[in-house]
Parts: C-alpha cells; sequence; structure tokens
C-alpha cells in the first residue's frame, strides 16, 4: 500500500485548523530531541480539538468513535523545550466511513514548516465498534477544512 | 521520612512563577482522566522552564544538572483534553545542594487548586554526578521564588 | 499532611507481589535517565495488575473504579535502557474507601532497591464518581498482599 | 513521496529479530485502547534493542546517531493492558547513510500480526549532526536482519 505524504514544500496557509500546543522538558529523549513517537500525541490532539471542541461532538460518550487504523509522519528538523508547536490540520479525503487528515507542525512565529503527517481515521458505531458511514453533521464540519478548498481547487 | 505537601488550602498568589502547559489527548487514561503519571511532566516542565528559560542555566551541557530524589502529589480534582494547565511554582527550602519545590497546578482562569506537589532535586556536577554545592547565580536565582517571601520569614 | 514513604531500607521480600515491566527508549529523558514521570507509570501499572489480573476485577467497566488520590516516590539509583523492573508491591492500610500502596523497584535480579513509593487511592462508585465502602471479595483480595502480615507477623 | 508499508500478510518469521516489550496502564486511552503514538514507542525501542544490545553500539555517547526522519504504522487490531507485545524487526533498505526498517507487532503467543510499521533513519556523525556513510560494522550488523533475505536477493 502506497501513502502521499505532505512534503516539505507545504506551508502554513496550506492548512486550515491550528492547535498550539507546549513541549514538556520529558518530550526530549537522549538527543535532546522531541522524540518521534510524541509526534504522534501533538497530530492526534489536533483532530481531537478540531472535532470536539470547535465541532462539538463527544468522541468519548458519543455514538460515534473516530479509530486510527493509519498514521506516518516526516520529520525536517526537531523542537526542543520549551517550544510553542502549532498544529496545522486539513482534510484531504473523506470517504463513507473513513477519512483522511494531513498535518504540517511549525515553531511558533516561524514559516518552515518541521514535520508533515498524514492520519486516517475509520468512524466506527460505539456499541457495535465497527465502521458505519459518517454522519451528515459531522461529514459537514469535516468539510470546512478539505483542501484543496472546493471553490478555488479549479486553479489549484 | 515524613514530607509536608501543599494542602487544599494553597491559593494562586503563593506560587511566584507560572508555566501554561496544554494537556493533550493521550494525558487521558481509560477514566478520561488526565492520568497521575503526567502531572509530574507538567510539575517537571514548570522547574526546568524556571531555571533554563528565566534563569538562563544551561541544565543539559552545563557544568551543574538537578537531579529529581523525591517527588509526590495530591489530586485534588481533574483536567480534561483540551485544558490549559497553570503549573504554580514556588520554592520552600534551599539546602546547600538540594532545593525543594512546591507547585500547585490550576485550570486556566480558575483560582481553585486541582493538585498540589513538592519536588525535591539535588545538583551534581555534571562531570563526576555527585553532589556539588549550588553556584552562586543559581541560587540567587532560586531564592527570587523562595516561599514565603524574605522580609516575612522572621517571624516563620 | 505528612506521608511515610518506605525508605532505602526496603528489601525485596518485603514486597508480597511483583509485575515485571521493561524500560523503552524513549522513557529516558535528557539525561539519560528514566524520567521520574516515568515511575508513576510503572506504579500505576503494578496496582491495576494486581486487582484485574489477579483478582478479577473489571477496573474500566465494573461498578467501582480506584481512583489516586496521592502518591509519591523517593529515587535513589536510576534505570537504563533496556532494564527490567520489577515492581514490588505491598498494601500498608486498608481503610472505608481507600487504600495505601507500597512499592519498591528493583532492577532484575539485583537485590538493592532503587525506588520506593506510595499510592493512596479512593474506591468510588462508577456512576455516582464518589467513594463508597470497598466491597467485601476487593477487600478481601487487597488483604492478601497486607503488609506487615497479620497472623505471621510476629515471626517475621 | 510514496512508501511502501509491510501489511497484513506478514507473518513472524518474517521479521528477524524480535523484542518483548509490556503495556503499561497509562498506554491505553479513552477507548480502552493503546493509544495509536504508543506504538511508536514500542518500534523505537525493537531498534534501539537491536543495535546497542544486540551490536554493542553505543548510540548516545558513540560517534554515530541514528535519527528518524520518517515513519509510519498500520492497526489492524488493538492490544490491552497487561499484554506482552513482540515488535518483530527487519532491515529492508541499507543505502549510504540512512536505513529502512519494518515492523511487525503481535501478541505474545498469537500469529496474527496487529500492526505493520516502518522507520526510515539517518545515521549522522555526532559532533557534526550531519549523515555519514555507515561505517562498516554497524551495517555488517544490519545486514543480518536483512529482508527478504540474500539468497534470495537476486531478483529483487
Amino acid at each position: 500500500m502506497a501513502n502521499q505524504m505532505p512534503d516539505k514544500s507545504s506551508r502554513r496557509n496550506d492548512y486550515l485548523h491550528f492547535l498550539s500546543l507546549q513541549t514538556r522538558w520529558n518530550d526530549l529523549d537522549s538527543y535532546g530531541h522531541l522524540n518521534n513517537a510524541r509526534y504522534y500525541a501533538f497530530l492526534d490532539s489536533a483532530i481531537m480539538d478540531y472535532l470536539q471542541v470547535l465541532g462539538g461532538f463527544d468522541l468519548v460518550h458519543g455514538p460515534v468513535l473516530p479509530f486510527t487504523i493509519e498514521n506516518g509522519c516526516r520529520f525536517f528538523q526537531s523542537f526542543t523545550f520549551p517550544d510553542t508547536i502549532e498544529v496545522g490540520l486539513r482534510v484531504t479525503k473523506i470517504g463513507r466511513s473513513s477519512i483522511r487528515y494531513e498535518m504540517g507542525l511549525f515553531k511558533q512565529g516561524h514559516t518552515e514548516i518541521r514535520a508533515a503527517a498524514y492520519f486516517v481515521d475509520v468512524f466506527v458505531d460505539a456499541t457495535s465498534q465497527t465502521p458505519i458511514q459518517i454522519p451528515t453533521a459531522l461529514r459537514k464540519h469535516l468539510q470546512h477544512i478539505l483542501w484543496p478548498q472546493q471553490p478555488m481547487a479549479a486553479d489549484d
């Protein structure tokens, strides 16, 4: 299976929702780098923030839950402690029950992308834990950050 | 060995340095609570921030490193995701080579303490990794957040 | 509030249940030490293992949940990667709804204690999330690792 | 950039080095799943174990350090607490300074793959932190787990 990842040419305004998160001292590994596993905690949070806080969807006790089935990240330049990371988020594909997100990580106040990532989540029914069609309200919310943006897609 | 911990009566203005940190989605455990182990990552960061960023001390490649020899925390009310946690920090004892910090955790915009904690760190020589007398500049920096504050220390 | 912590004189056979856990590469911080916050993830796991696996209590979907209200740890000697840590567990106090555990951390095959800790948990009703009397079966299970052991304490 | 990931057809004996690691209580997120970010801590550890412990290379203070520049994972079936995860490791490409690993995650005693992943690391000079040619001894060590194994490499 082949996956496209956003690359180094990706820019801040290619992302449509941002979450700012700080690094913690113990995010750094023996190399003094933000450990690769930690990036995924940042990425994960940007999705949940967009759905829960901006969208008002209850992703813990609600009827529909997102389960991650695949993700990946490319690391261009590390972060340190303390650093504020701005996680840019966009949706690049909305399927029947699955969705593909892409993320760009930026250091606050900087324009150069430091890491680029993607997540594929599938929405499941909370009871049966099997994939279900993405409910209309949720689909609408996801379309707000669809990229390339639909009306402007022509000249992309 | 007996340790005093700051208790629930502790208030925001009993702390002299603050670091704001956000929770992340995967900080929550199966109970939907900020897991107890995560609190220590917040606490740790407040100390390092005060020493490194405000004090300008290089705690990774510098000649003096702080090693934690004891810590503890009391949990009054949990946090969730997303939440901004304000970690209040103060110093309550400065020894020859060791130091005792106390912390209070507050939800941003709230006055009630949600967790209270302490750390005992010992400063070691980076090369020998054995305790050394706290250097003067560092000691001075630590005294700025000594509590109770000095003019009132007489009747303590 | 004053708390007693198990100290350095504590020995392997002072603990009555053991869980072996490996360190992971990113448990190490910039000092190459097992970061202090990570110890709590080990400690936490020993309790849950004793209750869930040995006791058969469902602590996620069951009627009674343990919430940690206080914990603390003293660090004598660090661990590295890879290391197998043996977390020794004992109960030192069983209250109406709360319980106090003590833990000793040992490197596999070594007798010297490397860290000593305690947890105070309170059992709550899963629905109301308020403290309840510890159910009899659970209390019985906890008494098996009560220390000093009650009937046999004489010849210890 | 397109990346191949090992898929669900991958079997235990397609991996040439194994590291066993236990889950911890707080690896589980609000869904009671092993959180996706945690998988990377397991994967990371398998590489470091193979290089450090089996190969005897000092990856912290030695002259050559591995930095992760890309990774990804597909999640087929989750783990819980407690579980022993066996991380299978193989090398699928050895470049001048970079290396590609693939991993399969299995529950101890089970044959079905639960997650499949890859890492691309680049070896850098510890002082300049720029990519260097993989030293001969290290290259040899990596070739031991090259897959498909060499006699069959001709038609690749």
